[in-house]
């Protein structure tokens, strides 16, 4: 559903392609599976920034991550015909997870698509959640030209990881809750990929308030969305790995583009070494694990970069995900205390 | 207040050193102050208990575990002229933060007790809630003597750690919190230490619903409660050191032994290797953070141990507290990947 809205931003009257009706429909479609998933307000930041800050923690949504809201609200509203088909997705984390978890729940038969190097760690979990997992191509892009290839041949249907508007919706329910428990939020902070999460969110949030600050945050290492958002056209940025892996991707969504570029009203960039200071910082004060992705916009909080949006404010931080390789856990924390010994 | 109660257990009319009146009282107390903290359903757990099994999350209360409550609603209750001499304490560990940060909201005068080998993060963690640290003998027995009789002697408030009605109502507003959100709940697994937390939750659920049924849960290595409960009379025992130390309490005390005895249903006991499997996947699979006191409920359940009163039923395990060192994290992450390697 396209939607007029007018922002703060540019003061203009934008046409976007997804509204806050397509939100509340994913808020009722979603509302008997998914989790409310709680606000927690940090002491330890609120009196680094001088801002109150609040965390949402969908790294305790169900599969550890937002996505699966997105994932559940895309297939939840398939036809009969198109679910007896089956669905087909390419992800080696989260999206995953959540269509196949979801296919579960509504009965449905689900591919994953991984490249073929993927960690057997996310081929056993995926299959846990009863999905078929096929491994194919070497890189993500060509286990995707293969998903895509393979939903058209077997007419099944492709479910988009972030660049559609049942999926943005999905994860815009998050604002919804927010703005539940918070009346008076005067900013939102969301770690950014593809851009659905924030997509969803600054629809459902500008349109109920349009004074709510949307601000994305993304690694320094790989931000095609933040390059695109300044250059005010889609711009491809990967410069190298990041622990935020769950938002490596180096092109933003067309759709989200859109969105983003009307609605949001800054990014920010933050280091490798931020982000594994705010995945310590959420374990040893805040007694949570957050993925690198989900990390992120509690790092814009606590590197001081977001402080002209957080100081004197109601600030939510997002806490995206928390699907994390114990391994990875272990450098984090192992890191920050041998720095600490020095 | 004394309370007259009848329980499924002993099918008889107890007097109990409390009552569901302080427990409401201390929810009147405490409602400006302390976190309504979420219970969040465990689906891994559900998966292999075959019950539904949620998690308190008190290690996201102030200060990181459940003994805020208790500590806020003994020092708020004293007179103002109590509260311009000041508190004193003695403890180590979750009941010093508590005293500390409560006195801090309150704008009282606190002092610390702590035995000379205090570790330096918990000297620094408890002046950093605003605290006077005093590092006095040599274990904590000395420690306690001697803070018992620095405040006979200064005329200052000695705040106990349990064995005490304000802190045991405290503790118990997290029965209220857990029937509130989970009406049905059919079994509270509770680790105990000194017995407070398990006193309160037992007087409230109890009253509110004789059918709940309260479970205990401790250490093999140190459970002065369970062999009390089970010898129907004050026995100590502590065996070995536990990651549990927020739970190594020899000997309970003399209000909690009674309460304990009157309506706990059962003592479980868990092995060290118990509670680093469920601290780890509490980490891995819930993503939150619990110490090793605050894993003691996960672990009855992980274990099978709590099989009895949890396949079938809706059962709520008490996460207490996430005040755990870095270094412990890394250890119990560092294990479980080691092994998995082998």
């Amino acid at each position: 559903m396209t939607q007029t809205l007018t922002t703060t931003k540019s003061h203009a009257t934008l046409q976007l392609p997804i509204s806050i009706q397509d939100v509340f429909a994913a808020k009722h479609t979603l509302k008997p599976y998914a989790r409310q998933t709680p606000l927690l307000q940090t002491m330890f930041m609120t009196a680094q920034t001088g801002g109150q800050v609040y965390l949402k923690l969908e790294n305790t949504q169900l599969t550890g991550s937002f996505k699966f809201r997105g994932a559940f609200n895309k297939i939840a509203q398939l036809t009969e015909e198109e679910k007896a088909r089956g669905v087909i997705a390419c992800s080696a984390g989260n999206h995953a997870q959540g269509v196949a978890l979801t296919s579960r729940l509504l009965g449905i038969r689900s591919i994953i698509v991984m490249p073929k190097g993927a960690p057997q760690a996310k081929v056993d979990a995926t299959r846990g959640y009863g999905a078929e997992v096929m491994l194919e191509g070497a890189q993500f892009d060509d286990s995707k030209a293969f998903c895509e290839q393979y939903a058209k041949e077997h007419n099944i249907t492709y479910i988009p990881p972030y660049d559609d508007v049942e999926v943005m919706a999905g994860q815009g329910t998050i604002a919804l809750e927010i703005i539940e428990a918070l009346e008076d939020v005067d900013v939102i902070l969301v770690p950014v990929g593809g851009g659905g999460l924030i997509s969803g969110v600054a629809v459902a949030a500008k349109t109920i308030n349009p004074e709510i600050k949307i601000i994305g945050v993304q690694a320094e290492n790989c931000h095609g969305m933040t390059a695109s958002y300044r250059a005010g056209k889609k711009m491809r940025h990967d410069e190298a790995p990041t622990i935020a892996d769950g938002c490596h991707v180096a092109y933003p969504g067309d759709l989200t583009f859109d969105v983003v570029s009307a609605l949001v009203d800054d990014m920010i960039l933050v280091s490798e070494s931020e982000i594994e200071l705010a995945m310590k910082d959420l374990i040893q004060r805040t007694k949570i694990i957050a993925e690198g992705a989900g990390a992120l916009a509690s790092a814009a909080i606590l590197s001081g970069k977001a402080d002209a949006y957080v100081t004197g404010k109601k600030a939510v931080a997002i806490v995206s995900g928390g699907n994390v390789d114990l391994g990875r856990v272990e450098d984090v924390v192992e890191h920050f205390i041998h720095r600490r010994q020095l």
